[in-house]
């Protein structure tokens, strides 16, 4: 047996997350399915980041274990025949056969996506998040710095694991403008990146920064809310479709 | 009566494209549809351009007849709240009462996506063409800068109307690279503008410029392509979901 690493992108749409339900169409279940369409004999898929429900990646890193005869570019041209048009494998390699995708991720970085238009946009709408009044991405900005370093973000989201702290590390947090054709007002672009994420804290931290960027709420009060380690203070979390898992480092 | 003019935009994936079928959803029928919960009497929706299959629209212009007591702006929300989450209209204002979107048009200006790269991509795949072996943008503006000005296209489409001429002057015609953190080889933009369109004209073109944009056909065999007017020199149609209009110029 080796372990094999492989780097994944999908469109979230279609599933119910990465990880494995009683029912319903999963990104993990699928791989799974593929590869034991390839004879398979291992158990599992294991992933970085167990994204939730809607969620797009374009670089989830996953391992399994599996005998091969060919050679590695092989194994993920025969692994993408048998993936459905919504998941690719971008590369794959052997990996040392103790790799864990999520124990050994020194951080993670999701992209989240919103343009400010009064009206939908059909085109912009499957990956991004129509906002109204516009954001400015200085006062957006303002407010994200504010993340960088170690906080406690008990406000903006629950541990994975039950009883797990709520203390993560944040790299970067950061707003930028992309022009876009099919938005005059741009796609504005919220990176951020983090040892670990605890489960909705991407978009829960986009959903309290929104007022910010409209206006509504101070950049001090955004800091109110992370010091409250409060999960009540923080805003409605912010719609699935605009957050991609962009990364993750080892 | 008052005639009315909106600029709508629709992601093509789901329709048979612009124009009312038999059978099959259509772009004009859903919005015909729209007004007629709206308590519309008139008879059909005009639009400037009839997009294929599968074919996108950012900058769609259509008209219509109706009488509405209230503005336009109340006009336009209640045909939103009308229209499904695929199709929407940006603006809509009052327009002479012979304003026709198609024959008042003085140019129309598509976009056509493509990238680079060995893998299909999900988050790619729903608004462009993967290409592989990749095509540099140096090679297909070389090619393209000769659609410049007033040319027979007869080797790239056919007339819109049976006998119809096979003439049309192109004011723009060029590739641009856009990043994107999607494609690590970037999004290829190819924006052709032109007084009007055959039938699967830019598809056409596009299909025979990727050879010359990966480097196994010469320009020049391009443009003898272009005077050949045989419709049997040209390269298979490039696939619709990269296409999109843009803009329709009065």
């Amino acid at each position: 047996m080796t372990r094999y690493r492989a780097t994944i992108a999908y469109d979230g749409t279609g599933f119910l997350g990465f990880q494995r339900q009683a029912s319903g169409r999963t990104v993990q279940g699928e791989l799974e399915n593929a590869l034991e369409r390839l004879g398979w004999s291992g158990r599992v898929v294991w992933g970085a980041g167990r994204t939730d429900t809607g969620v797009h990646a374009a670089g989830q890193v996953i391992a399994f274990d599996a005998e091969w005869r060919h050679g590695p570019e092989d194994l993920l041209r025969a692994l993408n025949t048998h993936l459905p048009p919504d998941v690719v494998a971008l590369g794959l390699d052997e990996a040392p056969e103790d790799f864990s995708p999520r124990r050994w991720a020194k951080s993670r970085r999701y992209r989240y996506a919103a343009y400010n238009s009064p009206h939908r946009h059909p085109l912009l709408d499957r990956y991004a998040w129509q906002v109204w009044p516009p954001m400015s991405i200085e006062a957006l900005n303002a407010a994200s710095e504010r993340l960088l370093g170690q906080h406690d973000f008990a406000a903006f989201g629950t541990a994975p694991e039950p009883g797990g702290h709520t203390r993560r590390r944040v790299m970067r947090s950061e707003w930028t403008a992309e022009p876009s054709e099919w938005s005059p007002g741009g796609l504005l672009h919220f990176h951020i990146e983090a040892d670990a994420f605890l489960y909705r804290m991407v978009r829960s931290l986009v959903g309290t920064l929104a007022p910010v960027g409209q206006g509504g709420l101070r950049p001090d009060a955004f800091s109110a809310t992370l010091e409250s380690r409060d999960r009540n203070r923080s805003g409605p979390a912010a719609p699935a479709r605009g957050l991609c898992l962009m990364e993750v480092t080892y």
